[in-house]
């Protein structure tokens, strides 16, 4: 047999090392220990505990980096004391750029849409890298405050592709767009725009489109409508918690984050210090990150055997003391659950889907790229051209938009540049505007070439020059020149402009 | 008798008249008469095929201006002819600030959570303006578009005032915010600031927050766990539309967008032209949006036996069309539907909260300010001091961070300033970072003072003359002046700074 694939392991804190014992010996009945080896890697509260701001240590770094795959149980960001949460520092720092998360009814799970029998069987795909959790924040005036929203066509490419890449491991045949591009109308439009290139790739896989408020209530109305959905990172993030609501909560819901490099398999539930130890947690969730990691390395057969035993266990009734509790059986604790799930490897279950055993891939299809040099640079518009046409100045002040007006209009005389509109808080208040519009301290200025004919020879010390001398008469929160790409403007228009 | 209130009243396409009409003979049941007049205003689809793009017409604008409250049946938006969505055009133009809505179980309408036995009521406050929705997007390079999110300090306030009164008049005693400062600490962290507050003048409503993705997770698993959240616009939105799902869509969920100066009260269904004219259309949501709208102006005597009303009847099995199938009873129309509530007023609920209509107020109790001459100016933080302490300058170049960062610190030669961090996607890349990061066309550079000491000397002039000596080498999509705000900086830092 080849050499076995070697996966990081860290149990986790509090339940997570009982939860994590119940998993892997489920791992280990159903021959998943053939083909992987786990390493542990340190993190977590000890790390935390010996003064480590990152919560992992220096060999646990090296485990994560060398294996590129890691299986992880809760743990905790210790409060106010500038530690900082591992999942967020693995997630950005490694590129783990889609989260993906599957949510099931699970038999005898207990919800609102198991009793009204309304069953659940989404995939939720969230971008998870940009989006406002860049962090990029600014407080501009004594009274307003930016977040830069950031999204990047290759950074869509990627989520949208490993979107495409699952739907079809797991034979969705129709995946959605979820996005609020009708009033993100840039942002989040590029985002649906490269969701549908990307869809060009995958012709066997139907596409739509939902803006997210409807997604949303759809999701509640009738949570059957959707297969798979792919959702920038704030919307991703909301839509994949509602998600777990419908199923019972994080304690049954998996989570995946996937990156080229380094891929994070978890459980998003809390460590539950008050249980700890008591031989009564539930791996449910944790073992369902475990399929969906050992989908993710080529072991579907392996996969699938599990799940299929999960459901069958839960079928008969077998639960935690967490869950079933109608079920008409006593609890059991996390090992016996193990146990009778490890025992019931090869059973499927009757009242949910069956997953396929076999015609499926049972062994190791893993790959990643060598250790970069550099950081590698993602492309997508590498041919577009574009030309400077004028720039967004934003001010501090509290003159009203008459009085501005003219004393910009002044600033503007003898060079190329015009004012031709200003607006608070996104509605347009100079030229015209209603005095009903209330202002707050900070302006959005627009100047443009007076002879759009001039684009040809602009550059960028003209605009620095209008700068320069707005900046002689007023504080200056930001300052943004305006583009044409390819003849068409990269910039939107005010309400009301 | 006092001078009747004047509302402007825009009936609505396709299905909007009749129900309109519905909704109007139960008014002049109820006496809503006896202390207001309606006032028909123009607007919607007549008006935009008459070429007039806001889809209101002079006169009707002037209607609404004078009156200030605005009563209106569903409207479509043309699309792709330019036409713009009344609805935005009248929320942004005249400062409707706040989105109230009230979600409750109704009786014989049946949904997921009306057949688990789990009764819906709580109300969603939406900030109405600012977040996303200012629709400030700019293509930054090739490969990445910006949109801003603006979050203001008096704006902020101004949707928590509107929260607590409406839980002061509706007798709700806890207030949640929702948000997600964990994640836009700056932003929604003011947000979140100022809900905190503007409590503090509500001494007798208890308080609480909730991060966005757990609220909509508990929203699915137990609503009964809110009666109020007040949220930022975009989350409100997503939010509002959950709850709309949850008690059976929107048909059966009233929306308020309140303002000073202008205040709406709509159906947010469409316009149901395959209906239309049918006398069958249901007009629940938009009485409900009417029964919101005399509790504004002081008819909460009104407003509560109607809604009593409305229940009593629905407890019946009276019903349209579209719901109420399982109630026994064959669907009647509209005319019938509204008949029905009219003779039920008087008669109270049994299986749902009863509304007093005793001991409440039952004249008009509304006041709006005079038309202003000018904007006006909102201010919350009026004694902030700030200082000057840097830039991020923001650059369109493929270099890498090792390559970049070098050619950077050339250019700073000889200034105050030195380089101290540059980020892609809001993850540092320099000085240090992980070659696992992968990067897009667009970098943040921070510049600081060599010397905070100087920060007192410090001007714009400075910072203008280091971005001109950039932008001699580099492409610059954005400047912002780095500021220290009261001693305490009002900037973020990177993720892994």
């Amino acid at each position: 047999m080849s050499q076995k694939l070697k996966i990081a392991l860290a149990e986790g804190d509090g339940i997570g090392p009982e939860i994590m014992g119940a998993c892997l010996g489920i791992f280990e009945a159903a021959g998943v220990m053939d083909h992987v080896e786990f390493v542990p890697a340190e993190m977590g509260e000890r790390v935390f505990a010996a003064g480590n701001s990152m919560g992992i240590s220096e060999d646990g770094m090296r485990i994560v980096e060398e294996t590129g795959l890691v299986y992880k149980g809760p743990m905790g960001t210790p409060v106010g004391k500038g530690g900082k949460s591992i999942n967020v520092t693995l997630r950005k720092m490694y590129g783990a750029f889609a989260n993906v998360r599957h949510f099931q009814t699970l038999p005898n799970v207990e919800t609102v849409y198991s009793k009204a029998g309304v069953p659940i069987d989404v995939v939720i795909v969230r971008e998870n890298i940009e989006d406002t959790y860049g962090g990029i924040e600014h407080r501009l005036t004594a009274d307003v405050v930016e977040c830069k929203r950031l999204i990047s066509a290759p950074g869509c490419d990627q989520v949208h592709h490993e979107a495409f890449q699952t739907a079809r491991r797991l034979g969705i045949t129709k995946v959605h767009c979820g996005h609020k591009a009708n009033i993100m109308k840039m942002s989040d439009g590029l985002f649906l725009e490269r969701f549908k290139a990307i869809a060009e790739e995958y012709p066997e896989i139907e596409i739509g489109d939902v803006i997210i408020d409807a997604l949303c209530m759809n999701l509640v109305l009738k949570p059957q409508a959707y297969d798979m959905v792919v959702l920038p990172n704030l919307q991703g993030d909301i839509v994949s918690d509602l998600a777990a609501g419908l199923v019972g909560g994080l304690g049954f819901a998996p989570s995946a984050n996937i990156g080229h490099n380094v891929s994070i398999f978890e459980a998003v539930h809390g460590t539950a210090p008050d249980i700890a130890g008591k031989g009564i947690a539930n791996p449910t969730s944790l073992l369902l990150s475990g399929i969906l990691m050992l989908r993710h390395v080529g072991l579907l057969a392996q996969a699938n055997t599990i799940e299929n035993a999960l459901m069958h266990t839960l079928e008969q009734g077998v639960h935690t003391g967490d869950f079933g509790a109608n079920s008409g059986k006593p609890a059991v604790g996390t090992r016996e659950y193990g146990a009778a799930i490890a025992e019931s490897l090869g059973k499927k279950p009757s009242t949910h889907v069956v997953r396929p055993t076999e015609g499926v891939s049972s062994a190791i299809e893993h790959s990643r790229p060598e250790r970069p040099e550099t950081h590698k640079l993602m492309r997508t518009f590498t041919g577009s051209k574009s030309e400077l046409v004028g720039c967004d100045i934003y001010l501090d002040t509290t003159l009203a938009p008459k009085a501005l007006g003219e004393q910009l209009g002044g600033v503007c005389e003898g060079t190329p540049f015009t004012l031709t509109m200003m607006s608070n808080r996104g509605t347009q208040v100079w030229p015209s505007g209603s005095v009903y519009t209330d202002i707050v301290d900070y302006y959005r200025c627009r100047f443009e070439l007076r002879d759009m004919g001039q684009a040809a020879g602009m550059d960028q010390g003209a605009l620095i020059g209008l700068l320069g001398r707005i900046a002689e008469k007023f504080a200056v929160t930001d300052f943004q020149p305006l583009k044409y790409y390819d003849g068409k403007p990269g910039y939107s228009l005010a309400q009301g402009q």
